[in-house]
């Protein structure tokens, strides 16, 4: 995707100096600032920092972790260590440990001098076919989008609402949620979008508008308690969200917040699909209730970071002086509320038999690649 | 209520100077800011910009404010020119122009000479009827968080999750949701709550923190997403908010978001409890869907004011340049998902039924003071 017209991947290997590049999303939408991996420590600190998030970006900046980690000692010992490091950085994401896993089984029998150079490969890999499978999702939520449009009468938008960001500063390119509105928004389908700000870390407010606005997509943030509202007066045609895993029975965890939505979507008739690559389904968890929910700093509630009116990039402190915060930074939405699950190879029912039905290879039992 | 052990009220006027005082919420939690309201304008532009707010409060500060339009001029016209004036400064809440309605009555036979001392004194007793009708409110919430301690075991707090500002902060005194807590923390009784932060304009983690902070009651701020996820994990024993207005037939509006916490409660079993006083029930309208919604400016989205590191008070914007806002400030939690109503007569269910049970006088369609 573009910004201000030039053409990025969230992350890569710079082909002639070797360097990993990514930007640090802890001070968008105010500087783009481009940073430069040089060592697995600086990997496992950006994922935990969160100047790199979202679920597929985060498994692809782990490979890239990995990868570096082998540059400096391709032994086991620093392979098996690396990995566990890598992995508890950040708990609820799957994509975390399923991209570690990948670069593992790539460099499994490989000579110890050779594996910085076939891990740096799987992971570029494993970033391409991200971008492939964040295509395939937009198609298939273009379908949807279009569906809506056609019911549509003359001069009326789709309305999309979504939280948090699953967009492609959360992935290498695309999005997950956001893959279908550019595409229906490419495809000249009028649509607008209800960007929820997504507290504490406003990823809606910083991020998703930051994208939508740099594609052009007519879009308004909204504080997160208005979804609600505006799915009560039918301003809302669907609701679109990424995940941090998907558990084999369809259960979703996602940003914080996204239960809430889910409840009013149902509670409304709107329908609320949420978008994810394969990577993020954990087939070993059948419910959502045993997914590990991160809590995050107490900070990330009682402060916010933004912009003075000099441009300078500062925090304020919010809540009344001494007191606490809780920050649970994921919730679970019961299968029962999603409508839809949109992975790259189609929409299936938030079930067991629906996500089979998607990726029958796993009716064996098996942990076999998909 | 205390702060920093002074007992206040949220409005009075001194018995000495004739003075009418209040304070500048839009500087709490970081600065407590007395401000003197000399003119039915000042009135008027503490409503609109909340220096004043809270549905009580605003009552009470229009009640005074027109007892200062009348001081000017006690004519028919001046009266019907402020009353109108007063009342359109926020839509939402009923109790504003409830409290107006009082006033004119107050004055209705009275000289045009003696309209000013006689609205004053209508104002005062408005004020002395809600600290007892949020003390009344307080005693039969008290009830139930009762009967939730009795049921928990040794060591174990009752829970209880509240949105934005229903505290004294937003009344005369004791405030609405809050008195059934201020009420069980002095009776002894375990307890904690979890304070919403309530985007966009924080009252929660502002003023409501500020409120139980000072007055000794442990509490926890939590974005407006975690209730949900609390909720699903039995850590929410009860919800109670207050409310602008309450329709005849049991729907609640109250700040936006509410809608939200309701349907989480509901489908998790959580009791949800709203506490009013008489004066928030709107008997002429049946259905919240045809309660005036009021939308705010985009900047309480983009924007956010607290402490910089210094002390200062200063806003930053959060938002990706260039996007815009909505800003509802309102939404109506349904009444099939309130588990009942708590006011200064008792505890209702939330429908006419409920509601006539508690004030049979309505039965008459009369409109009759209660």
């Amino acid at each position: 995707m573009k910004i201000d017209g030039m053409a990025y991947r969230m992350i890569r290997r710079e082909s002639g100096t070797g360097r990993v590049v990514t930007f640090d999303q802890t001070m968008l939408p105010h500087r783009l600032v481009p940073i430069e991996l040089t060592s697995m420590e600086d990997a496992a600190r950006a994922i935990l920092t969160m100047q790199v998030r979202g679920a597929p970006l985060i498994g692809a900046t782990a490979a890239y972790g990995l990868a570096l980690a082998l540059q400096r000692d391709g032994s086991d010992a620093n392979l098996a260590w690396s990995i566990e490091h890598l992995a508890r950085q950040r708990p609820t994401a799957i994509n975390l440990a399923w991209a570690l896993e990948e670069v593992r089984k790539a460099v499994a029998g490989v000579p110890t001098g050779d594996r910085a150079a076939a891990a740096f490969d799987a992971a570029a890999r494993l970033c391409d076919d991200d971008v492939e499978t964040c295509r395939r999702i937009g198609e298939h939520g273009l379908g949807i989008i279009r569906e809506i449009a056609a019911k549509k009468g003359p001069g009326e938008r789709v309305e999309i609402l979504t939280h948090c960001n699953a967009g492609w500063l959360a992935c290498v390119d695309w999005g997950t949620a956001t893959a279908p509105i550019y595409m229906a928004h490419d495809a000249g389908i009028p649509l607008h979008v209800w960007v929820d700000e997504t507290r504490p870390r406003n990823q809606g407010a910083a991020l998703t508008a930051f994208e939508l606005g740099g594609h052009g997509v007519p879009h308004t943030v909204i504080a997160d308690n208005a979804g609600g509202h505006l799915m009560q007066h039918a301003r809302v045609d669907m609701v679109i969200v990424g995940t941090d895993r998907v558990t084999a029975n369809g259960d979703v965890a996602n940003k914080i917040g996204t239960y809430l939505k889910a409840l009013a979507a149902a509670d409304n008739g709107v329908p609320f699909y949420v978008a994810l690559p394969h990577s993020t389904i954990d087939w070993t968890i059948a419910d959502g209730f045993h997914i590990p929910i991160e809590e995050r700093s107490a900070d990330e509630v009682l402060k916010v970071t933004g912009r003075l009116a000099d441009g300078t990039v500062a925090s304020v402190e919010v809540a009344a002086p001494g007191s606490g915060a809780a920050n649970p930074a994921f919730d679970v939405t019961p299968a029962r509320l999603v409508t839809g699950l949109i992975t790259e190879r189609g929409i299936a029912k938030a079930s067991r038999e629906g996500l089979l039905s998607l990726y029958p290879e796993r009716r064996m039992g098996g942990r076999g690649a998909i």
